[in-house]
């Protein structure tokens, strides 16, 4: 074994630019409407959410949309992030299959979050915003524009899901170790957050709520604007650096994946990794597989309606389309709370409609083993929702057994399991459930999706 | 800021040979002694616990010794481990100094430990060894090594103090994903530590009786062997790979430390990056301040007495000539586990003997402040450990200022916080204790060290 193992790239050859799919569709997506008149939203009505460069990023069509330069000198402190051909976990799978992941866990936050986070971050300084609300779940995003906040000198309020503030400490303690404050959700704090207590007071929160309490909390405030961590293109294009950086090691390594995968929860992470390589396809290159891995518990891609629908509970976000289980559907408890969302990135969903990306779910237990096989090869522990994108990888590694065909699979890790080992624990004592979805309940909040004319 | 900030070398610039800092000592180090016959140990009576090629690393004279090619491919799971350039650090402190740092916190168990798991566990595999014992205490070491017997499919049994074991299920999770065994210490597995439960059966536990219980396992088993995360010649010497890394990358940096910082429990991180440095000095090269920074609640180097004492708390281990608190001393409790052990690795005391090192020591609340203000810069939040290689580099950083000279700081970031947060939360809720140890309890623990004649 004496091949290389790891492709890093100095951080003088960090990309500089991010790259925006929306250049190279072949059909555009459809507009998000505002949920009043049902009209397609114009820049103005972002504005009390958003700085407006932001918004001019989430509806630009230009291919490629430069990094400031203050956005890269923080990306040096961890980018351009490793690619690593898993040259043990090829051995242990006795695959023919070359396996490469991108590791995005050696970020501060232990995740890819922060490659939006910072940007975010810094163009609300530039455009004088003194605090950014947010919400989060089991705390990866929440923590990653706390850091952000950090180092541009704003005020971070983070609304996280009461289950996971009362049950995961931990990452409210990072949120806190960055100066952020954490509130648990719902809250007294909101109108919204107030209502839902009135009725029941030990409400154990959800995703939707938080961003609620979020999107109300900015919209009520001058100096305060909303982040959101996944879903909507600019979040999405932001992470694109990651699937640049992979080219440019997979061209160090000699190589070109057939397969890419990454696992999909609100779906930046996997736009990440997918959307440079799938743009050179739509430009004319080599046609590649892309695989999108969802929990058989809240599969959004698979099982969801392409439809219109709104973002949270309270119906304060625009109307977007998107792959939905509906927004008033609870998805059952699972170890992977980056994942747990009603619906899916517009983008994401729109390429999936056009049949140019795939996707699959898998149930919790089958991730943790694929994890487990992971570590025990590769050493690090990944992070559950990470769990989904190997379990994938893995998967396609032995189909390449099977089939005796030596094809490259590129993967993205989004983060390590550090801050997740309590579910590792219960992995391990057998107490992991894989508790499917209500199908009578998915059935009605899809038979509740908002009516938009054609 | 458009300096650089990391120094990435390539792992085909990976060091490979380990330094030996005895082959350059002006003095050799005082030889271990046999508890029993007090004359200086031979090999031999290190066969029961240890690998013959370790026992002859442990003796070595050699100035280089060749890191084994398979040890080496793994490390290109992590290393070369970067340097970075801490810009954002000097300007909170509105220091001239620069500060490097060196981080650890990027291999798979999140600190320096593997860099001496996975030879211990490679040369254990070659001499057909097929179970490892170990103690642990928060876990670190224990789930390196079991990471290690992962990848070199070897048993691995870890004795965790049981406070820890109760208190701190995390890392006992990482080391079951990686499979090895984790038992509370004191156990009914040995008699060791079935003498102390009979006497009480709640002991919380302490790394002295961990260590005689794994002792005991293994001295007592054929197929097993003892590992040891610190301490020792050998552990220290595999660490040398972060120094000479560091010395790689400063040169590609154009720069030269002044002042080199690092963490000591039992001595190995800060052996790592110090020893390298210290070498080129004692061949006649440049004097650079090395300086050992300790829990002012466990201060061997600076409070201890320089004498042959025992490693364990049963007496199992040999004598060796070190800075010690006294075997039978317990230090107040505090959060940063991996340095609380009363004794110091014989190589890092004889070095403070000749003067050829500094020590000094601080409280661990200034090691959080320090901390903290380090991740509000850097991005990382540090292990508490690693907080007191922090706060010793702010210390020189503000000294700097101070006397207005811009001197070059390096200093070793062992490890990060991610399994630590909840030693950041009592911190960030005033709850962490500055509590000194008890000073008629070390001057008992000091007046009842072995008496060895001279």
């Amino acid at each position: 074994m004496t091949q290389p193992t790891k492709f890093l790239l100095d951080e003088s050859s960090m990309p500089t630019h991010w790259y925006n799919v929306a250049a190279d569709l072949p059909v555009p997506p459809a507009p998000p409407l505002h949920p009043g008149t049902l009209q397609p939203l114009g820049p103005d009505d972002l504005a009390p959410l958003f700085p407006m460069e932001l918004i001019l990023q989430e509806v630009s069509t230009e291919r490629e949309i430069p990094i400031p330069e203050p956005v890269r000198e923080v990306f040096k402190l961890w980018r351009p992030s490793p690619l690593v051909r898993a040259h043990r976990l090829e051995k242990a799978l006795g695959t023919p299959a070359k396996i490469y992941y991108k590791y995005e866990g050696v970020s501060p936050a232990g995740s890819h979050k922060p490659n939006t986070a910072i940007p975010q971050a810094w163009y609300n300084a530039q455009a004088g915003v003194k605090k950014l609300v947010t919400e989060t779940g089991a705390g990866q995003w929440g923590s990653s524009l706390a850091f952000a906040g950090a180092l541009f000198d704003i005020d971070v309020q983070v609304f996280q899901v009461r289950v996971s503030y009362d049950q995961k400490p931990y990452r409210r303690a990072l949120m806190e170790t960055y100066g952020a404050t954490c509130v648990a959700s719902p809250s007294k704090l909101t109108n919204c957050g107030r209502a839902i207590l009135a009725e029941h007071p030990d409400h154990p929160g959800s995703l939707g709520i938080a961003i609620s309490e979020a999107v109300e909390v900015a919209a009520t405030h001058d100096d305060t604007k909303y982040a959101l961590g996944s879903v909507l293109n600019h979040v999405l294009m932001h992470q694109t650096i990651i699937g640049q950086e992979a080219l440019l090691q997979l061209e160090m390594a000699g190589d070109d994946p057939d397969v890419i995968v990454g696992c999909t929860g609100g779906g930046s992470n996997f736009a990440g990794i997918a959307f440079p390589f799938l743009g050179l396809q739509l430009r004319g290159g080599k046609k590649r597989r892309i695989v999108a891995v969802e929990p058989l518990a809240c599969p959004s891609l698979t099982r969801g309606k392409f439809a219109y629908d709104f973002g949270d509970t309270a119906h304060l976000t625009p109307l977007t389309k998107m792959h939905t289980l509906g927004s008033t559907f609870t998805p059952p408890g699972f170890h992977a709370g980056g994942l747990r969302y009603h619906g899916m990135a517009p983008l994401v969903s729109h390429l999936k409609d056009l049949n140019l990306i795939e996707a699959t779910a898998y149930a919790q237990n089958a991730c943790f083993e694929a994890g487990v096989l992971f570590a025990r090869a590769e050493g690090i522990v990944p992070a559950p929702e990470a769990n989904h994108a190997v379990k994938g990888a893995i998967v396609e590694a032995l189909r390449c057994k099977a089939e005796g065909r030596s094809q490259t699979i590129l993967f993205n890790l989004c983060g390590h399991g550090h801050f997740d080992m309590s579910s590792y624990s219960a992995y391990h004592a057998g107490k992991l459930v894989d508790q499917p979805y209500d199908e009578a309940e998915l059935a009605m909040a899809l038979a509740g999706l908002p009516s938009v004319p054609a």
